[in-house]
């Protein structure tokens, strides 16, 4: 079985697209007469070229969360048999979109694998096009919600969630300052590292929560005679990621080759794994991470689809003297388009910013296409050994930090270890967060030819730590 | 709240008590002229102080798998109605049940917490001994099915599994090999070490699985000029160690006091943490060990609670000149009672000594009491953070091996790191596994003044590696 999916434009990505709802549309395809509605306009992260999902109910309701598309500003009901009908859908997607609202969750959506997915995107395309039948619109029309007035769920039921740790620039950027005489360990230019995270204390953007304890070891003190303290961490960081959801699963004992291994991949959202490098540098040593990260991890509620990003793959390559992968990672495919050039940013509001009614600054732009890995290879290198993914598994990218210490997308890295501070245009300065701080990422793809999508906020907030 | 629970005997733990399911009671209570009983009866691991739970069915069929008990070589069906109404079960353990059939899980009955669980052992323990009333027996007596004839599933849905690195002396032993300068690292003695695990990838007893393939770098070869291998582990191993149920959970950001942790472990079961030490060596820096262990996990059917192991609590104790854990991880209770004295063993079976009918061969004996920290202190320092843990969520003691070598839970430490063969009954040797070697885990709690109760077998095969 050879995949060219995602590689292959179709008329879903066709720039000159129109939505019949307004706020889809970019600026300049609003009627310049239609004064208020280009007053309303701004560039949206959902026009109809996108098409991500959700899980969604409407606000202060005890409705049933169920799965959703968005549209300029509104979200798409996809649970009600009418909109089924209306936009055609074959019996095993409306089945899949009625168990999403029982499941509250995608994952029966995420199970019916790609070619399931591609069918419910262009009927999706055909239903919210401005060419759309009145009888379309007018049923469709009639199962629009404003994103201001829903709120999120998790997006699946996440069995597994892995984070792996692609970028070459995190890993010796970090490195240095665990390591400083062994900053990138040898394994790493062969193996995409990875490592099991914790899938129970996953948000969804808008989550608040406690700065954690944890123990504490003063650096160079020395544990036989020095113990260490329980104390809230005093370097709360955050890491700005991919989120990978994963689709259809494997069984046990089969890998996946690295030529379907897109096949199992249903889309990408943003995610930010906080960590608290004091408990993580104390913890680390010999079997990874763990309380440092299992506090809390935030992902954005919109999951974009592999096929909506398909105009923004580039060619993934290495550096100059550095080994090709291993043949088990290696294809044509995966070279010439395995990477994405997402754009990424971090913004900050610390709570006094908040009050003064100063909007978020942003700290860090960088994008995923410095990856070191791509998605695929991550996918086949999981499997290899036969372990099994499951729909609705997440996949973390690891911390996406560009070439330049600018780029770069943890505080860790950022203020060099903590040793320089950066300003914020209030007055303020950072290290690491502060309680009330808040923390959002964003990303979006952009180039000339295609028209811009974006990924929505991936929000959460600090609070101080209990008791 | 302060807990006892645990700590305090009951009449369900009388040696005396007897079932009216005969294969339950010991040897010595069966009449001497009873001559057909007394020669089928064995030391059964599930006398009436026992009964343990499982999920189950009968072999051969498409029943629904449902929660059921042990009583000597017999499983009690706890799904119909008639068996709720013979025990007297209040209605939330008879909803509970009735939904861990529609579930095919036993997360319903974990998320009620200890005071559900020892109401139901009550009602369990009445029903069956030989006092209870014939009308009781009879309808009891209809829903038991022999364990030679029904086959098991997963006990629990498991969300998140952790496993943690409990034995100091397996830390030392292994660390000897993999750091011989530095084996136990500073950390060990104040951070109950763990790592997130693979829940997909856990099987109950009897999983087959292949012999995985990962990356392979020859010890000491420098990977700037040699290319790791893609190929089959050569150093297939086990891990000894036992499996912790967590029963009710604790919502995000509140951590578990030590005082209160035991309430929120429904029980303990056999667990084999399968491990590709070759794999295992090139990938584990700096983020802990992945595919080298997620390939397959092995746990036994049946869950033995924490209130059938009350007879079997024992000091837990710190060597001379090792700290005393911090506060949070210290308690009167934990230190009187918070270990367990579980008697462990592995034994081996290849596959020519299967042909030739030859039974399995213990490599191994050795005991939890050896463990460095308690269940209780795993609870507590795991959600101390604000880690929420959930109903079914699994955690792995890390291998049990004991003070000598000789009482090493895997092979690594066994075969002195793959030097010193185990010689097998049949003139075989082994350092690692080879294809076809069946491994079985076994379990047992003995002592004076008590009745023996064992945890029955947990079993795996290796098969060939695919393609």
């Amino acid at each position: 079985m050879t995949t060219t999916r995602p590689f292959r434009l179709n008329e879903t990505h066709d720039p000159a697209l129109r939505s019949w709802v307004v706020s889809a549309n970019p600026r300049a395809a609003i009627a310049a007469s239609d004064a208020v509605a280009a007053q309303a306009a701004t560039v949206s992260d959902f026009p109809i070229q996108n098409l991500p999902y959700a899980i969604f109910r409407r606000s202060h309701t005890d409705e049933r969360f169920r799965a959703g598309v968005a549209i300029g500003d509104q979200v798409l009901d996809l649970a009600p048999h009418a909109v089924h009908q209306a936009l055609k859908l074959d019996a095993s997607l409306a089945a899949a979109l009625t168990l999403c609202r029982e499941d509250a969750a995608l994952n029966a959506l995420m199970a019916l694998g790609p070619a399931a997915w591609s069918g419910l995107r262009l009927a999706l395309s055909r239903g919210l096009r401005a060419e759309a039948s009145h009888a379309v619109q007018a049923v469709l029309q009639a199962h629009l919600t404003p994103q201001a007035e829903v709120e999120y769920a998790l997006p699946a039921r996440i069995g597994d969630y892995t984070d792996f740790y692609t970028s070459v620039h995190h890993a010796t950027n970090v490195g240095r300052l665990f390591r400083p005489d062994n900053p990138l360990l040898p394994n790493y230019k062969w193996v995409p590292i990875g490592y099991h995270g914790r899938s129970s204390s996953i948000g969804v953007s808008g989550q608040q929560f406690h700065r954690p304890k944890g123990q504490l070891m003063a650096p160079g003190a020395d544990p036989a005679t020095t113990a260490p303290t329980l104390a809230p961490t005093q370097r709360l960081d955050i890491e700005l990621e991919l989120g990978i959801f994963i689709g259809q699963g494997n069984p046990l004992g089969e890998p996946v080759p690295l030529v379907e291994a897109e096949d199992h991949v249903f889309g990408l959202c943003l995610l930010n794994d906080w960590s608290a490098r004091d408990i993580q540098a104390w913890e680390y040593q010999p079997l990874g991470p763990m309380l440092s990260k299992n506090f809390a991890t935030t992902i954005s509620p919109w999951i974009v689809t592999l096929e909506a990003l398909a105009p923004y793959r580039t060619a993934f390559t290495r550096p100059d003297g550095d080994p090709q992968p291993l043949p088990y990672l290696d294809s044509a495919a995966n070279r010439e388009g395995g990477a994405f050039d997402i754009q990424l940013e971090v913004l900050i509001q610390t709570s006094r910013m908040r009050q003064a009614g100063q909007a978020a600054h942003r700290i860090v732009r960088t994008s995923y296409r410095h990856a070191y890995w791509t998605l695929a290879q991550l996918v086949t290198h999981h499997t290899v050994g036969g372990c099994n993914l499951q729909p609705g598994d997440l996949f973390g990218s690891g911390t996406l930090s560009g070439p330049t210490l600018e780029e770069a997308g943890a505080l860790l890295e950022l203020t060099r270890g903590g040793k320089q501070p950066l300003s914020l245009p209030d007055g303020e300065q950072r290290t690491f967060l502060h309680d009330g701080d808040r923390v959002t990422l964003r990303g979006h793809c952009e180039k000339a030819g295609a028209v811009r999508i974006g990924f929505g906020d991936c929000t959460g907030t600090v609070l101080p730590a209990k008791g």
